[in-house]
């Protein structure tokens, strides 16, 4: 039977972390492998050919690694959106709602011109929150959001619709439920 | 004059960050302009062209971007190597001196097999001590290091030197001094 054939193929999942009851999706699997870091890259970016994409923006910090690659594959910049603090020059902050708490995400000021068409991207689309920060952030900016691409979908914690509510293009390449 | 003709001229220098008396070189600018940073990869990649390598290590979180990007145009996997805590699976622990205190980085104990050959890669060679570590925990899985490759050196750190002393082959784009 032929092996590895799917991006799923390649996602490990870890249970019980970072705590009891979560079935963590672990992609450095998938990162690990040539084929499957390739695969990957090339299906996150099928959806965009022949579209003018300006900047690719990646979330802290596995984002980070989809977003150099994609960034360097279009031949755009790449742009970090980092947690608090992290960012040396002029911030723009936005906070968000955590399971308990709150979290901040921020975004160099200068980073992004008006007008300019964006690709956001991150491994893994869970309840939204920190893309949903992430998208505000860039739309301060003046940014034009062309889509929102990840990985997983976690679609019981309802990420997605938070996402399209806002008026965004989604695009993932898998799904996990609680199995 | 011609103007960003290096990769340098992409670099701002932020004074004072994270604290006072700190010049802090911001690479965001460089990678934020899609000239600089395929500018960046391509001269990152240059000395290796021929060589065979297998997986490239990126430092977290710069040298995530960075390992991404090449991981990814030279057709490897990507392993991460970060702070205490973050990795999911079975790991490989690794302390090292910081100017106050101690801190910890950890591989997958299952990302690298014995006689790999490995490319390690981040933004900032400053004293060397997150790099050696990585270093180290690439050498424990039996992984063999090409080189390491960094944007910046600020060789009054000395981190160039420690490197070296542990058998490294080490490539720059650039250095600052106390400018």
């Amino acid at each position: 039977m032929p092996k590895h054939t799917a991006v799923k193929d390649y996602i490990r999942t870890i249970p019980d972390f970072p705590h009891q009851g979560i079935m963590f999706r672990d992609v450095t699997t998938l990162f690990a492998d040539p084929r499957g870091f390739r695969m990957a890259i090339d299906q996150m970016l099928h959806p965009y050919a022949g579209m003018r994409i300006d900047k690719v923006v990646g979330l802290e910090a596995r984002g980070f690694i989809l977003g150099g690659a994609i960034a360097h594959q279009l031949g755009t910049g790449f742009v970090p959106i980092r947690k608090q603090g992290k960012l040396p020059g002029a911030t723009l902050s936005q906070d968000y709602k955590l399971e308990y708490g709150e979290a901040t995400v921020e975004i160099h000021d200068d980073a992004i011109q008006p007008g300019e068409k964006i690709l956001v991207v991150d491994d893994l689309l869970a309840t939204g929150g920190t893309a949903a920060a992430g998208i505000k952030l860039i739309e301060r900016l003046g940014g034009e959001i062309v889509s929102c691409s990840f990985i997983i979908d976690l679609p019981e914690l309802g990420g997605g619709k938070v996402l399209e509510s806002m008026g965004m293009d989604v695009h993932v390449l898998c799904e996990f439920e609680g199995e």
